[in-house]
Protein backbone atom coordinates (compact mmCIF):
# COMPACT_ATOMS: atom_id res chain seq x y z
CA UNK A 1 0.00 0.00 0.00
CA UNK A 2 0.94 3.58 -0.73
CA UNK A 3 2.44 5.16 2.29
CA UNK A 4 1.24 8.52 0.45
CA UNK A 5 -2.56 7.75 0.78
CA UNK A 6 -4.16 8.16 4.44
CA UNK A 7 -7.57 8.76 6.02
CA UNK A 8 -8.17 12.33 5.63
CA UNK A 9 -6.35 12.56 2.25
CA UNK A 10 -8.33 14.77 -0.30
CA UNK A 11 -7.65 16.37 -3.53
CA UNK A 12 -10.12 18.63 -5.39
CA UNK A 13 -10.72 20.44 -8.70
CA UNK A 14 -13.36 23.63 -9.95
CA UNK A 15 -14.82 23.83 -13.37
CA UNK A 16 -17.12 25.84 -15.00
CA UNK A 17 -19.09 23.63 -17.20
CA UNK A 18 -20.04 25.88 -20.65
CA UNK A 19 -23.00 25.25 -22.85
CA UNK A 20 -19.88 23.60 -25.97
CA UNK A 21 -19.34 21.15 -22.59
CA UNK A 22 -23.06 20.13 -22.12
CA UNK A 23 -23.50 19.88 -25.48
CA UNK A 24 -20.87 17.39 -25.99
CA UNK A 25 -22.05 15.57 -23.41
CA UNK A 26 -25.43 15.84 -24.64
CA UNK A 27 -23.87 13.76 -28.06
CA UNK A 28 -21.35 11.24 -25.85
CA UNK A 29 -24.15 10.36 -23.84
CA UNK A 30 -27.56 10.34 -25.56
CA UNK A 31 -28.85 12.75 -23.26
CA UNK A 32 -30.71 15.48 -25.36
CA UNK A 33 -32.81 15.85 -22.07
CA UNK A 34 -34.20 19.57 -23.05
CA UNK A 35 -33.35 20.63 -19.61
CA UNK A 36 -29.97 20.61 -20.46
CA UNK A 37 -30.03 21.66 -24.30
CA UNK A 38 -33.39 23.51 -24.72
CA UNK A 39 -33.59 27.27 -23.17
CA UNK A 40 -36.81 27.90 -23.70
CA UNK A 41 -37.95 24.34 -22.16
CA UNK A 42 -35.64 24.70 -19.23
CA UNK A 43 -37.34 27.96 -18.73
CA UNK A 44 -40.13 26.69 -17.64
CA UNK A 45 -39.12 23.50 -15.45
CA UNK A 46 -38.56 23.74 -12.07
CA UNK A 47 -34.98 24.68 -12.34
CA UNK A 48 -35.76 28.20 -14.20
CA UNK A 49 -32.72 27.60 -16.51
CA UNK A 50 -30.67 25.28 -18.64
CA UNK A 51 -28.83 23.03 -16.18
CA UNK A 52 -25.60 20.96 -16.66
CA UNK A 53 -26.41 16.75 -16.59
CA UNK A 54 -25.64 15.32 -13.07
CA UNK A 55 -23.47 12.72 -15.11
CA UNK A 56 -21.07 15.32 -16.84
CA UNK A 57 -20.46 16.77 -13.23
CA UNK A 58 -20.26 13.42 -11.80
CA UNK A 59 -17.47 13.06 -14.21
CA UNK A 60 -15.02 15.08 -12.18
CA UNK A 61 -14.70 12.47 -9.54
CA UNK A 62 -13.40 9.90 -12.66
CA UNK A 63 -10.89 12.76 -12.83
CA UNK A 64 -9.94 13.32 -9.43
CA UNK A 65 -9.77 9.51 -9.06
CA UNK A 66 -7.71 8.91 -11.97
CA UNK A 67 -5.54 11.96 -12.14
CA UNK A 68 -4.70 13.23 -8.08
CA UNK A 69 -6.13 10.84 -5.51
CA UNK A 70 -5.00 7.91 -5.77
CA UNK A 71 -4.16 8.77 -9.06
CA UNK A 72 -2.49 6.77 -12.24
CA UNK A 73 -3.70 3.42 -12.37
CA UNK A 74 -6.32 3.65 -9.89
CA UNK A 75 -9.62 1.07 -11.13
CA UNK A 76 -13.21 2.39 -10.76
CA UNK A 77 -14.40 -0.17 -8.41
CA UNK A 78 -17.87 1.61 -7.54
CA UNK A 79 -19.60 4.95 -7.18
CA UNK A 80 -22.91 5.91 -5.24
CA UNK A 81 -24.57 9.23 -6.28
CA UNK A 82 -27.06 11.74 -4.83
CA UNK A 83 -28.18 14.43 -6.72
CA UNK A 84 -29.20 17.38 -4.23
CA UNK A 85 -29.08 20.44 -6.38
CA UNK A 86 -28.82 21.47 -10.35
CA UNK A 87 -26.07 22.56 -11.36
CA UNK A 88 -26.84 26.04 -13.71
CA UNK A 89 -25.07 26.32 -16.67
CA UNK A 90 -22.01 28.73 -16.46
CA UNK A 91 -21.84 28.21 -12.61
CA UNK A 92 -18.69 26.85 -11.19
CA UNK A 93 -18.43 23.77 -9.25
CA UNK A 94 -15.86 22.10 -6.81
CA UNK A 95 -15.60 18.73 -6.54
CA UNK A 96 -13.82 16.47 -4.14
CA UNK A 97 -12.60 13.27 -3.13
CA UNK A 98 -11.32 12.57 0.40
CA UNK A 99 -10.03 8.89 1.57
CA UNK A 100 -12.60 7.49 5.00
CA UNK A 101 -11.36 3.94 4.38
CA UNK A 102 -8.07 1.96 3.59
CA UNK A 103 -8.43 -1.94 3.73
CA UNK A 104 -5.67 -3.63 5.21
CA UNK A 105 -6.12 -7.03 3.49
CA UNK A 106 -6.51 -5.48 0.31
CA UNK A 107 -4.91 -2.13 -2.01
CA UNK A 108 -8.93 -0.97 -1.81
CA UNK A 109 -9.90 2.85 -0.70
CA UNK A 110 -13.48 4.19 -0.01
CA UNK A 111 -13.24 8.03 -0.64
CA UNK A 112 -16.00 10.53 0.05
CA UNK A 113 -17.13 12.33 -3.34
CA UNK A 114 -18.66 15.66 -2.75
CA UNK A 115 -20.02 18.53 -5.15
CA UNK A 116 -20.57 22.01 -4.40
CA UNK A 117 -21.32 25.18 -6.33
CA UNK A 118 -19.70 28.53 -5.86
CA UNK A 119 -22.08 29.44 -2.94
CA UNK A 120 -20.88 25.92 -0.56
CA UNK A 121 -23.97 24.47 -1.67
CA UNK A 122 -23.88 20.63 -1.99
CA UNK A 123 -25.08 19.35 -5.40
CA UNK A 124 -23.56 15.84 -5.29
CA UNK A 125 -22.70 14.09 -2.33
CA UNK A 126 -21.58 9.86 -2.71
CA UNK A 127 -18.46 7.55 -2.17
CA UNK A 128 -16.14 5.94 -4.65
CA UNK A 129 -14.28 2.65 -4.09
CA UNK A 130 -11.63 2.24 -5.92
CA UNK A 131 -8.03 -0.52 -6.51
CA UNK A 132 -5.00 0.75 -6.59
CA UNK A 133 -1.70 -0.68 -7.95
CA UNK B 1 -48.69 9.27 -12.03
CA UNK B 2 -48.10 8.19 -15.61
CA UNK B 3 -50.07 5.15 -16.21
CA UNK B 4 -48.02 4.05 -19.17
CA UNK B 5 -44.92 3.53 -16.29
CA UNK B 6 -44.94 -0.46 -14.68
CA UNK B 7 -42.85 -2.36 -12.89
CA UNK B 8 -40.77 -4.41 -15.41
CA UNK B 9 -40.80 -2.00 -18.23
CA UNK B 10 -37.70 -1.36 -19.52
CA UNK B 11 -35.79 0.73 -22.11
CA UNK B 12 -31.98 0.07 -23.69
CA UNK B 13 -29.23 1.23 -25.99
CA UNK B 14 -26.21 0.09 -27.51
CA UNK B 15 -23.37 1.89 -28.10
CA UNK B 16 -19.44 1.35 -29.31
CA UNK B 17 -17.50 3.98 -28.16
CA UNK B 18 -14.42 5.46 -30.24
CA UNK B 19 -11.12 6.77 -29.14
CA UNK B 20 -12.98 10.09 -30.10
CA UNK B 21 -15.42 9.94 -27.82
CA UNK B 22 -13.07 8.50 -25.61
CA UNK B 23 -10.60 11.77 -25.75
CA UNK B 24 -13.54 14.05 -25.63
CA UNK B 25 -14.42 12.94 -22.05
CA UNK B 26 -11.22 12.45 -20.94
CA UNK B 27 -11.36 16.65 -21.69
CA UNK B 28 -14.93 17.08 -19.45
CA UNK B 29 -13.86 15.56 -16.83
CA UNK B 30 -10.04 15.90 -17.02
CA UNK B 31 -9.87 12.40 -16.27
CA UNK B 32 -6.55 11.96 -18.37
CA UNK B 33 -5.86 8.59 -16.88
CA UNK B 34 -3.29 7.23 -19.37
CA UNK B 35 -5.28 4.07 -19.46
CA UNK B 36 -7.91 5.78 -21.20
CA UNK B 37 -5.63 7.68 -23.46
CA UNK B 38 -2.09 5.86 -24.02
CA UNK B 39 -2.02 2.94 -26.05
CA UNK B 40 1.67 1.90 -24.73
CA UNK B 41 0.38 2.05 -21.14
CA UNK B 42 -2.69 0.58 -21.65
CA UNK B 43 -0.85 -2.12 -22.93
CA UNK B 44 1.22 -2.77 -20.34
CA UNK B 45 -1.59 -2.38 -17.90
CA UNK B 46 -4.25 -5.26 -16.24
CA UNK B 47 -6.46 -4.55 -19.14
CA UNK B 48 -3.87 -4.90 -21.63
CA UNK B 49 -5.58 -2.51 -24.18
CA UNK B 50 -7.26 1.07 -23.73
CA UNK B 51 -10.70 1.07 -21.88
CA UNK B 52 -13.47 3.37 -22.09
CA UNK B 53 -13.78 5.33 -19.00
CA UNK B 54 -16.30 3.84 -16.50
CA UNK B 55 -18.53 7.18 -16.08
CA UNK B 56 -18.24 7.41 -19.71
CA UNK B 57 -20.23 4.08 -19.92
CA UNK B 58 -22.89 4.85 -17.27
CA UNK B 59 -23.96 8.00 -19.06
CA UNK B 60 -25.79 6.06 -20.84
CA UNK B 61 -28.08 5.34 -18.15
CA UNK B 62 -28.48 9.65 -17.82
CA UNK B 63 -29.32 9.33 -21.82
CA UNK B 64 -32.03 6.50 -21.54
CA UNK B 65 -33.61 7.78 -18.30
CA UNK B 66 -33.44 11.48 -19.97
CA UNK B 67 -34.47 10.22 -23.29
CA UNK B 68 -36.52 7.06 -23.12
CA UNK B 69 -37.65 5.55 -19.79
CA UNK B 70 -38.65 7.69 -17.79
CA UNK B 71 -38.21 10.32 -20.69
CA UNK B 72 -38.20 14.05 -20.90
CA UNK B 73 -39.16 15.74 -17.79
CA UNK B 74 -37.05 13.22 -15.55
CA UNK B 75 -35.64 15.14 -12.84
CA UNK B 76 -32.11 12.32 -11.56
CA UNK B 77 -31.97 11.92 -7.69
CA UNK B 78 -29.42 9.44 -7.62
CA UNK B 79 -27.29 6.59 -9.08
CA UNK B 80 -25.11 3.45 -7.65
CA UNK B 81 -22.67 2.08 -10.12
CA UNK B 82 -20.50 -0.79 -9.49
CA UNK B 83 -18.36 -1.30 -12.54
CA UNK B 84 -17.74 -5.08 -12.95
CA UNK B 85 -15.73 -5.51 -16.29
CA UNK B 86 -13.42 -2.67 -18.43
CA UNK B 87 -14.69 -1.95 -21.88
CA UNK B 88 -12.09 -1.78 -24.05
CA UNK B 89 -12.69 0.81 -26.63
CA UNK B 90 -14.45 -0.23 -29.99
CA UNK B 91 -16.61 -2.76 -27.73
CA UNK B 92 -19.90 -2.66 -28.44
CA UNK B 93 -22.11 -1.85 -24.85
CA UNK B 94 -25.88 -2.34 -24.45
CA UNK B 95 -27.08 -0.41 -21.58
CA UNK B 96 -30.87 -0.98 -19.83
CA UNK B 97 -32.63 0.33 -17.37
CA UNK B 98 -36.22 -1.85 -16.03
CA UNK B 99 -38.18 -0.06 -13.66
CA UNK B 100 -38.29 -2.10 -10.20
CA UNK B 101 -40.16 0.38 -7.67
CA UNK B 102 -42.66 3.15 -8.21
CA UNK B 103 -43.21 5.03 -4.83
CA UNK B 104 -47.68 5.25 -4.13
CA UNK B 105 -46.65 8.63 -2.11
CA UNK B 106 -44.46 10.49 -4.94
CA UNK B 107 -43.63 10.67 -7.96
CA UNK B 108 -40.25 8.57 -7.33
CA UNK B 109 -39.01 5.86 -9.65
CA UNK B 110 -36.49 3.10 -8.98
CA UNK B 111 -34.43 1.46 -12.03
CA UNK B 112 -32.09 -1.51 -12.43
CA UNK B 113 -29.30 -0.10 -14.16
CA UNK B 114 -26.84 -2.95 -16.14
CA UNK B 115 -24.64 -2.38 -19.01
CA UNK B 116 -23.62 -5.47 -20.82
CA UNK B 117 -20.55 -5.96 -23.49
CA UNK B 118 -21.10 -7.59 -26.52
CA UNK B 119 -20.52 -11.37 -25.36
CA UNK B 120 -23.21 -10.47 -22.31
CA UNK B 121 -20.58 -10.20 -19.91
CA UNK B 122 -22.21 -7.63 -17.03
CA UNK B 123 -19.76 -4.34 -17.38
CA UNK B 124 -21.91 -1.94 -15.05
CA UNK B 125 -24.42 -3.39 -12.59
CA UNK B 126 -26.37 -0.52 -10.08
CA UNK B 127 -29.63 1.10 -9.77
CA UNK B 128 -30.99 4.67 -10.20
CA UNK B 129 -33.62 7.21 -8.45
CA UNK B 130 -35.13 9.13 -10.41
CA UNK B 131 -38.58 11.62 -10.37
CA UNK B 132 -41.43 12.24 -12.70
CA UNK B 133 -43.36 15.25 -13.71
Amino acid sequence: MNEKLFVGKSASISKTFSIKDVEEFADLSNDKNPVHLDEEFAKSSIFGKRVVHGMLVASLFSGLLGEKLPGKGTIYLGQTLSFTAPVPIGEEVTASVEIINIREDKPIITLRTLCVDSKVNKVIDGEAVVKIF
